[in-house]
């Protein structure tokens, strides 16, 4: 992947949003909510440091979230921080070592994250988070408690400086080397959901709601 | 993901490696080598960036590689970098939305990156990671010429300073909300091959091979 970050090929579709085309704008946006979960890279004490975290977007901004005493969310909260998701869509098998590589859709985010504080608004956010995800869960749940909401920190940022990176198709070989006598192609690779698996602590007559039934991700 | 990241809970399995038990080694292993991609954060111009590429292992040494041209590859060669790898395995749903919760597999691994610089040992460790995931291809494919080796730089990074995660089953709720009426259990998530589709440009009679048959994710 690394091998198309910077050298975009005719496989390769990579946008600056600065640019900020319409297409852009669509195309980061729908990366970023088929992403299950991102990775956020801060510096600390001279070094990066990359942590995974599940993140959600509304509009313009990004969220994610955890325990107040999470060394990442306590470290990044206030400071500039890269977010970073990736799906990888196949392996791209070539006539040659060199020109295999992986179809895959990225996207790169770059700026400062504020923690949001105010009572109402964070729990407005996480139940956006969490209806976005599993429409009706929410108002189902044990309310969450005051020690809860404190003992959670989320954080945001504006999506600002972004790119995003779509490699899609077949093997760009070299043209004397499609007479190669070698297999060609792609090996699609998917991230999905299986059927869900009840908690034995259930209680009787408790049944799958649709909302989890139906569940898939992106 | 970061909730469970710096307060193990019982779901939750967080072992330094300078302990370095063979147990926690094995465990390391295994995540590296199941994940079919990582994230690397290193330092540029005080600021983190996180780029996603192909890494493979040998023994006690991760790999991984791209153009010469790529910005990561000459940034980070020679420098302190956090190379950080994530499986989802689960949404967990529980009965507050404070114990929401993935299930997941994670490995950190902090250190200086070396090139791999001898001609020999880069074709060496390259035929590695092609034969390791499609055992019998190296030898299939049209030879790497002299300028490709030269246009592909591979960087390397011992396991030294490392943890791994693993947090797994069923929801860890409060003992009360047991009571709450609320469907609770697993969502698993996994990434997973599709069959694989043939270049249309192949050659007349080139079948499909075993290994591309075969080949499953980690």
């Amino acid at each position: 992947m690394a091998r198309t970050n910077e050298a975009p090929s005719e496989r390769t579709r990579a946008k600056r949003l600065n640019e900020y085309a319409r297409y852009d704008r669509e195309t980061l946006h729908a990366i970023l909510d088929a992403a299950p979960y991102c990775h956020i890279g801060y510096v600390l004490d001279g070094a990066a440091v990359v942590t995974p975290t599940i993140h959600w977007r509304e509009g313009e901004e990004v969220f994610w979230h955890g325990s107040s005493a999470s060394r990442m969310l306590r470290k990044s909260a206030g400071a500039e921080v890269c977010l970073t998701v990736t799906l990888i869509d196949g392996l791209v098998l070539a006539r040659s070592g060199f020109n295999h590589s992986v179809n895959y859709r990225s996207a790169m985010l770059f700026g400062k994250t504020e923690a949001v504080e105010e009572r109402g608004e964070k729990l407005r956010v996480l139940e956006y988070f969490m209806e976005r995800i599993l429409p009706g869960r929410w108002a189902e749940l044990r309310p969450a408690s005051e020690q809860e909401l404190k003992a959670t920190t989320v954080l945001k940022m504006q999506i600002a400086e972004a790119s995003a990176k779509v490699t899609e198709g077949m093997p760009k070989d070299e043209p004397e080397d499609y007479d190669w006598p070698v297999w060609a192609g792609v090996v699609p690779i998917v991230t999905e959901t299986k059927p869900p698996l009840a908690d034995p602590r259930n209680l009787p007559g408790i049944a799958m709601p649709d909302y989890v039934r139906k569940y898939k991700l992106g």
